[in-house]
Order: C-alpha cells, then sequence, then structure tokens
C-alpha cells in the first residue's frame, strides 16, 4: 500500500490493507470543523468529532510536560477516558500557561461540548493547539462549537483543518482491512510539525475505528502503537504543553477483536502503522526538513539505548548533517560518547545505510563518494553499536535540522 | 577591568586586577607554535608549553565523553596530572577514533616532548584536536615538536595559534594581581567555538600561574573554576571528544597561595573569572552567534535546576528565539516543563531580563515593546523558579542558534 504520503520503507501495513480516500471517517462517526474567529487567517479554527455509538470504547494519551496546557488538565481530571465519545477542539490559542482562569475556560468547552452533543461532560475531551500564554476568546470558541453541532457530517476534510496550525500538509490515514472476513475501517487525523513556531505548541491526533473491542485492550493496543510512533520521533527534542492522542471505537462494523485472537494480533499491526505513518508525516513537516533519518541502537541495557537513541536523534550536528547530506560519522560516535559520559572509554560501533563506518571506536576505510550517496536519500539510516549490543535496544525517527527551522523559529512572530 | 572582548556583566574580576598584553605568559613559562603541515591551510599546527620550574603544581581536567580521544587516554593513564612540566598539542586532527594505533600515536607524541625537553614522560600531557576518524601524519607532528622546542619562547601568540581549528577569533586571558602584597600573573589561552565544524573536536584550555601553591589546593580552585565556567556552557549542547584542562604553577613569583588564607581566596576568584571569560569567548564564537543567553534556574533540588537549565539552554526553540531577539517565553516555560516531565504539574515562574512574564504557570500581561528591547542587546537573562524555587540552583551560559551555524554544520566538507 503506498498513498501519496507514506512511502516510507519504514512503514509496514498488514497485508491487504486497502486505502480509503483521505478524508473518510469510520463508520460511527462524525465530524466538522468550522471558522470560529481564533486564527487571524481566517481559517477553520474548532472542530467537533463524534462517536454515534452510545458504548464505544476509547483510549487517550496526553504530553508528560509538567506544564501542561489546561485543556490536558481538564481531559485527565474531567473525563472517562476509556468511554469517550466526543472531542471538542481548538487551534490558534493553546490555552497553556493561562493558570486557573484558563482550566474555567476549558471547561466552558468541555460543557459547551456535551450540551450541543447531548452527552455526560465526562464523555468529552477537550484539546487546544496554538500560541502559549494567551487566553481563549471564550465567546467565539463556544459559538464555534454550537455552529459545528449543526454541521456534523461522515467527512474528516474540515476536522482536519480545524486542528492545523503551522502544519505545511494535511496528516490523515484511512484505511480498510479485512478481520475475520469482514472489513474494519481505520481512520486517523493529525496535526503538527514539531514544537515549532513561537509559542506554538504541537501535536494532536484522532483515531476512529468501526471495530468492536474492550476499552481495557484499545487502550494496551493504541498505548503500544503510539510508544512505537509518537513516542520514537524527534524533531526537535521538544515535549510540547499540549500533545493528545485520542482513539475511539465505535463498534458499527459488529466484528469483535477479542484479546489474544489472530484479530488482535492483525488489528495491532494495522494501529502500529497507521500511527507511525502520521508520526512519519510529523516528522517530515519538520521545517524546511529535506530528510528523515533513522537512529537504530544496541546496547548493554535498555536505558543505555534510550540514552543513546536521543542524544544522536536531537544533536544539531547530526540533524545539520543530516540536512547538508554528510555522512558525518564522527558526530554519531560523539553523541553516542555523551550520552555515555561517565561509563568509561567505551567501544562503539557506526553503520550507515548498512556500511560500517566505525567499528568499537576506530574508523573503517570507506570509499567516501558511495557513502555521500547513501546519505543523499529522502531517508538515511544510522546503527550504533556500544559493546556487544545484545542487551538493550531503541530507535527512533527525526529530522534534519535547516535553514527553514532557524528562519522560522527565529524571525516569526505571533 | 574591561579587555577588548570581555565587557559582559557575567564575569567579576577581583579588584585591582591588571591586565596585561594578551599575548603575555606568566614568568617561569616558555611556548611554541610552529606550521608542521597538518592542516591545510599552512597555519601552525603543533605547540608546545614548558614550565622551567623543576617543582611546578598542575592541574588536569578531561571530558567524560565515553569515545574520549587518544590524546585523553593517553595523558590520563600515562601522566602525573599533578606534576605536569610541559603540554604537547596539535590542530588539525583531532587523533580520536582510531583505536589502539591511535593512542601509539600520542604515546609517540609525548615521548618526543618529553625527549626534546629532556622531562620524564609522565611531566608531559598530550591534547589533539580537529578532524574525527583520521590518524595523525605523525612524522609532521614529532618534526614539528622538534622544531618548536627550539622556538621556545616568553610569548603564547604563535602556541595560541597552534591550537586553534575553527575560532573565529583567538580566546586569550592575561592579568596581575596583587596577593600579600606582591604581584602574581595568570595567563591563559584557549580554543573553541563549540562542537561545531564537521568532525572536528572542541575545547582545549591552558592556564599558567607564576603562584606557588600546593598541587592539592591548586587542582581544587581550578576544578571548581572550570566548573564554574566551562561546566556551564552549551553551544550546542554537545560534550567533545577531545576537550582538555591543563593549568600549571610555576611558583616563580615565590608569592605561596595557602590553603585556608585571604590570598587562595583571592587567587580562586581570579580563577573563576579567567576561566569564565574565556568559557563565555568561546560561547561568543558559537558560529554567527549574535547574543549570549544566561538561564538562572530556582528549584525545588539541585538535580531538578540543572535538568531545567540545561533544557532551556538546549533547546533549538530557545535558542532560535534568542538569535532572533524574540521575548519568547512559551519555550522557556515548555522546555522547564519537559525537563520536569513526569513530576506532574509544576507551578513555573518565568523572567527575562527582570521582568516577571509568567506567574506559577499563568501568563503576566507585560507591554512587549519594553520586552523585545530587553532582549535585543548581546546578553540575555533567564529566570526560571519552578515552585517555591528555594531548594536548589543552577545556571547556564548558551549560544543561540543561529543561519550560520546552520551552514558551518552542513555545508561545509573537511
Amino acid at each position: 500500500m503506498s498513498p501519496p504520503l507514506l512511502r516510507s520503507r519504514w512503514v509496514e501495513f498488514p497485508e491487504g490493507v486497502e486505502e480509503l480516500p483521505a478524508n473518510s471517517l469510520a463508520p460511527g462517526f462524525a465530524a466538522a470543523g468550522v471558522c470560529a474567529g481564533i486564527k487571524r487567517s481566517g481559517k477553520e479554527d474548532v472542530g467537533l468529532l463524534l462517536c454515534r455509538s452510545p458504548q464505544p470504547a476509547s483510549a487517550a494519551f496526553f504530553t508528560a510536560n509538567a506544564a501542561a496546557a489546561a485543556p490536558v488538565m481538564v481531559s485527565r481530571k474531567r473525563c472517562a477516558l476509556e468511554r469517550l465519545r466526543a472531542v471538542v477542539v481548538n487551534s490558534g490559542c493553546a490555552n497553556a500557561a493561562t493558570g486557573q482562569p484558563g482550566v474555567a475556560d476549558a471547561e466552558a468547552m468541555q460543557a459547551k461540548g456535551a450540551a450541543v452533543l447531548g452527552l455526560a461532560v465526562e464523555e468529552v475531551a477537550v484539546c487546544s493547539t496554538g500560541t502559549i500564554g494567551d487566553r481563549l476568546p471564550l465567546p467565539k470558541v463556544l459559538a464555534g462549537i454550537e455552529e459545528a453541532a449543526r454541521s456534523l457530517g461522515g467527512d474528516a476534510a474540515t476536522f482536519q483543518r480545524a486542528i492545523e496550525t503551522t502544519d505545511a500538509f494535511p496528516k490523515q490515514v484511512a484505511v480498510a482491512c479485512q478481520l475475520e472476513g469482514r472489513q474494519v475501517v481505520v481512520t486517523a487525523q493529525c496535526k503538527g510539525a514539531g514544537m515549532i513556531s513561537p509559542r506554538f505548541a504541537t501535536m494532536l491526533c484522532f483515531l476512529e475505528t468501526d471495530a468492536a473491542i474492550e476499552p481495557a485492550l484499545f487502550s494496551e493496543l493504541v498505548g503500544r502503537a503510539v510508544e512505537r510512533s509518537f513516542g520514537r520521533i524527534s524533531v526537535d527534542g521538544q515535549l510540547s504543553t499540549n500533545d493528545t492522542v485520542v482513539a475511539i471505537a465505535s463498534g458499527a462494523s459488529g466484528v469483535v477483536v477479542a484479546a489474544g485472537s489472530p484479530a488482535a494480533e492483525r488489528f495491532s499491526s494495522l494501529l502500529d502503522a497507521v500511527l507511525l505513518q502520521l508520526a512519519l508525516l510529523v516528522v517530515k513537516d519538520g521545517e524546511g526538513s529535506k530528510r528523515i533519518g533513522r537512529v537504530v541502537v544496541e546496547a548493554e541495557s535498555g536505558g543505555e539505548a534510550e540514552a543513546v537513541a536521543r542524544a544522536v536523534a536531537n544533536s544539531p550536528l547530526v540533524k545539520a548533517a543530516l540536512y547538508g547530506g554528510d555522512p558525518n560519522w564522527g558526530r554519531i560516535l560523539q553523541a553516542a560518547g555523551q550520552a555515555l559520559a561517565g561509563s568509561g572509554e567505551r567501544p562503539i560501533s557506526v553503520a550507515i545505510e548498512g556500511v560500517e563506518v566505525c567499528r568499537a571506536g576506530e574508523a573503517v576505510a570507506v570509499p567516501q563518494p558511495g557513502l555521500e550517496e547513501a546519505v543523499s536519500g529522502e531517508e538515511v539510516e544510522y546503527l550504533v553499536r556500544v559493546g556487544e549490543g545484545n542487551g538493550g535496544y531503541a530507535e527512533l525517527y527525526f529530522s534534519d535540522l535547516s535553514h527553514t527551522y532557524v528562519t522560522i523559529n527565529a524571525e516569526y512572530r505571533t
């Protein structure tokens, strides 16, 4: 399967998956996005997502940032996260660093969403994205929610636009897959291009499916897929104040995904692929990004592998070399050595696109032209091995560091 | 005291310190730099520093990087670090990632230095800086050491040039100070502009003084000054494979600096100021850097303060905003919150140049023009307070993130 934006060799969809039109919504869902006047551009900025099933399963994951935004606090504290039926969302203002008044605003958004949809408050999650430090224009937002409720339909196009901020392109996936001989649909909408523009806050992802699945299993499978996708990317190493993933399963297909079944395994692979694809689109949208890197680390322990992978993926030197198409393995070695600082001298090996360039701390003679060609593509893979490398594993996907990144982040004003 | 390059409000020299010509060397020392043909530019690339006193005190500090270069390994293992009498150094090649052959090369440099100076091997430290992954052109280096020994003199100019790589300007300090009614001189030479150019490795600093001081006290005072200066800067968060600081006290002044004396306190302040000045020059040389930032963190514990300071100083978003002169405190809050991830929601306050912009997680209304002016100078100071902020303290100096940084690191080829 190769939709236009996902030709990555790193995303493996299960056999037989069929692509649907990008704006599709899984059966049992309705959505809308409206122009409420929050964004100066006048584009859609309030969105509503509704699951029409009275007994859906849901799963939600939030940023670990200790300066979490008000909507994250409210969704965490006032929602039944395994029984969500709707999401109310705005872009253009993150409602972050707004203190108790911001919390009251987020609660008002949630209450309005529940009222217009006829739901209980705890069934409605609330999300915001946009500038940090500004209060929401609440009357506009509430009017927008009312208008969105009147506009609900079976298409995700306006909803997708209502969650975007500085995104250079929409990030959507819509696929169908056979489970137990019947069709199950998974659709998802995502926004984010790193914690990028001044005072803009990051990543939101909404996933809908018509599978019938228990909340505990759904949460486990979505959680694992989030960890393998959004948990494994770095645009600039920045964790935002507003990151949220909400997934809802309507059950409308009647196909039951039971724990331990082959269907669960296949469904899990499908969730993994959908979220990894969206995560890679976020990396690809990393402000002027030319290339995506993937670093795979084999080390003496899981913690060590994780530290080395993060050091490599977040090194501005490694990222600038990736941008320049420079097979600069000295920087990989340096970043890995930094992550291992204090543990004595360690034998570190590095391979780029399968070619070993450094073995146990010593350079390997490799013809430069071949290496330069290997790092000139859209995706570059690095392998780092510490010692024997058989005690721990980690991988991360990361964007490069471009002139455009600096321009956007230094010169842009909100 | 305001020598040309050190007008920072953050460097406090003790009262009555007098500046000497930049190329001065403290009494009891001789140095030289020669062109040995390692650098393609043909500039000085082998240096020698000698203390003529037979019983000097010395102190040496090295990178903690687990992929340390061969000269670091050799200096650590084969030197009497408190009784060093000489340093042999080359630029143009870091002798890093060169394995056992590289260690043999570094040992050969050390042995040659000892031979030409008539010293024991363990009295000679060895340093290298330049590209990672290349072997030293050993015959050229050894011939250079012989030539340098014949060129030794009381001026640091050629030695300074011999340690530079991509430095945009020399980094030297030479000062005299009254201790116990008599004059003591401290001189120092430094190179470094971050772990910057492709496969170039970083920071070297050599300090000479004619004070008479016991090695244990000298090591304690220099170590503390290193921690407060080079230990507190971040150009790009990258720890190099070759960082080395060597300090030698000849005792030629006859002025004894004894533990616990007022002289020791004054001498300690002098060392602090000299090394902080050099460290800030390294930050200032951070590839196209326009501004230097200082972040001061008051938190609930020392570890927490350190983590927040590092997260702010290393955030590409904060650095790009500093470059752009953008008073973008949302990014400070976000970086601080990221460093505290997993510890629940925390009340974080931020002040820029003394103006509170965020109090306990809530934006404070501040006129924008005044704030923009505050961040338009050459130095910008940020204060971050977590909770009551009375359990721990940390500060860091950092460079901005400029277009030139990306250009140098993406497009430059060795």
